[in-house]
């Protein structure tokens, strides 16, 4: 049975060359740039109503008309998505600013928000033929990856940094995912994945080296707004690495104002990383278009150790249309932000979760926000599978 | 705010007695056996319809009329319930049972659905103006304990066998609460929590000890028969400790039945626990009323480690009732259904999930449930908090 889907083609971020959306595609061809699904936005309009949604299933797929999979067969759900968005009372009180609200990611199937993009990476794979997946990751996006792969029966091959903590290692491989330690960053494992790919065929789906990831990501930024009953907040803040989630909400906000279903107002986007590894912090900085890879990565929030990011004129572009920043803060930090978020909330943060958290106080100081601003967090997974950093 | 909520009184569930609702209260005053919920049914069924349903809140709140919560201030929520339902193809295939059903409970805060009874818990006892609580547990309990009373800014003392795994503890501290490790089995912690009552006005929420945690529980059995178009399956395999999700469960079919929900049809309830800590299916394989205290409890299933519970006979009422049965597999199944239920679905799955799993294919094989029949197995929690058992 065909989906709601009102796909109609793919759109490079960079050179804006258009291709055929309904084939197997990784970067531009053109440019080695990230491509972008489109809509017809105005035919989705017309089913996807804030009345409509109210009887939706919880779960992502609720926004079917924007959403590239065609046959409902193909739609690979766990469950993913429709995160309770938390009014944090106490914390914001704490603080000094309440009206802090925390996206809770964790409660994603595989403990976080990789779950959104690998669910409709691997649907839509699986609906053009790929026949055996391949990522390189810090361990969130591989046990994602592992989940949706074991959910529709493709083979994954998952790359990560041999210093993982063991929880991830664990969960690819009893969700049967062939787990392969590579000694250096998550650009190492990338070359290796580049690897497999030659030899065997496999399909990568690497943070925005395929179009889809994004799709599911970008469904944050709609929840946000439908959560908070058809507006945004005034600032958001988002623990970037590849910076897909980032990158998807800017594109959700576009999209829903073309339908109507939000206003021109957004949000002011913050991009948090570690002051061990932050690349986007420096090119924002220094106004570049660019980021610099960055040397010597290091943080214990292994989903901020990226040094390079093929979207990272995309991340700089939202960040400054949105008239956001970018701020980097310690390890230290984030590990004493985690127990306050902890106790004063009931969420067990990702220390990437907590940074965000860092930030907020910082930007709070330096009067970047007011007290009374509306700020939403978030917790993009579950302190659970980094427990070790605080025992 | 009052809430929707059609709380009557309490009734014991052994002598029948009747106490007031709005106090704080432990067991029967009169038999010292587990106090039920009671509500006015004919009223909830005016605006707990399936219609009304529809587009409510994707958590357990969504059953409000009854809940037992008055004050819409007291509703404590992170987000629990309204866990998906997952239809699991390709497992139900391999083990020749194709409508085999997943409710994945790790898609809770907290990453088991033991934040379903503490949420309620915790919202009642601030309601009833309790001041500090305090729960014995096998791990998962307190982690949910500790994440309410943190969102709810009460102090909580949770104490767990100092060999529970160090995910459990570490959450536990990041989440505010005072952990104390105990040199033995949950029931010894239990004692240790009495003390503290007695010593310090701590209000007891250990398992069925109060009457809140059930409520809360049991919503997993409005929810299935939710997620099936109000029918319930054939059989329900569910990991059986101190057994308040079945016995909720049970109590949630009569509720719906008396609301005009569903008909009178219902599942076989399934046991599962530990050869190693077996107290309800000896219990039930001997017809008895009451379950002697298992000696010398061991099992990697932390959950299932419960050598005695006080609704013993609740329990094994359930399981007559519905002619189920009860089922016990050995640690190194539990550890080699993880993988198979991973590897064919996507979920990682905690020991005590993957013992369901286990039971089925046992019970298959005996003939216990057909092949044609559709069943639900029960993960109650995730498997990351256990990584160590499959490094
Ligand atoms: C918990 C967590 N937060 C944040 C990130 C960074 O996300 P993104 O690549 O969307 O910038 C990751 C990536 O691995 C992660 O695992
Ligand atoms: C994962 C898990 N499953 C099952 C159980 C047993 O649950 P119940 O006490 O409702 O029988 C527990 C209890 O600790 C648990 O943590």
């Amino acid at each position: 049975m065909k989906t709601a889907s009102t796909l109609t083609h793919l759109e490079c971020g960079h050179c804006g060359a258009t291709y055929d959306a309904h084939r197997l595609m990784n970067l531009c061809p053109a440019c080695s740039k990230p491509l972008l699904a489109r809509y017809d936005l105005a035919r989705a309009a017309q089913t996807l109503t804030p009345q409509a949604l109210a009887s939706r299933p919880a779960n992502l797929w609720r926004y079917e008309e924007v959403l590239p999979v065609q046959r409902r067969e193909a739609m690979i759900t766990l469950g993913e998505g429709w995160t309770p968005l938390i009014h944090a009372q106490r914390l914001g009180q704490a603080i000094g600013c309440p009206n802090t609200y925390i996206k809770d990611e964790s409660l994603n199937p595989t403990g976080s928000f990789k779950a959104r993009g690998l669910s409709l990476a691997v649907s839509r794979a699986f609906e053009l033929g790929a026949r055996e997946l391949a990522i390189p990751s810090a361990g969130n996006a591989a046990g994602a990856l592992s989940a949706y792969a074991a959910a529709v029966g493709l083979p994954a091959h998952v790359f990560m940094p041999r210093d993982v903590p063991t929880p991830f290692q664990v969960e690819c491989r009893t969700l049967g995912a062939s787990v392969t330690l590579v000694d250096g960053l998550i650009t190492d494992c990338g070359a290796r994945v580049r690897e497999g790919v030659e030899a065997h065929g496999w399909f990568d789906v690497s943070t925005l080296k395929e179009p889809y990831r994004l799709e599911g990501k970008k469904t944050m930024g709609y929840e946000l707004a439908e959560q908070m009953g058809w507006t945004l907040p005034d600032v958001v803040i988002y623990p970037t690495g590849g910076g897909t989630g980032l990158v998807g909400m800017w594109k959700a906000f576009d999209e829903m104002e073309q339908m109507g279903l939000i206003g021109s107002k957004r949000p002011r986007m913050v991009t948090v990383q570690s002051s061990g590894c932050a690349p986007m912090v420096r090119a924002f900085q220094q106004g570049a278009e660019f980021a610099e890879p960055w040397q010597g990565a290091h943080t214990v929030a292994d989903g901020l150790r990226v040094p390079a990011a093929v979207g990272d004129f995309l991340i700089l572009r939202a960040l400054r249309e949105s008239h956001g920043t970018a701020v980097a803060v310690t390890d230290d930090e984030m590990l004493a932000y985690a127990r306050q978020m902890g106790r004063h909330t009931g969420i067990f943060p990702a220390p990437e979760g907590a940074a965000c958290l860092a930030a907020q106080v910082q930007l709070l100081e330096q009067g970047w926000i007011q007290p009374d601003e509306t700020v939403v967090l978030f917790n993009t997974g579950s302190g659970l599978k980094y427990a070790h950093l605080w025992a």
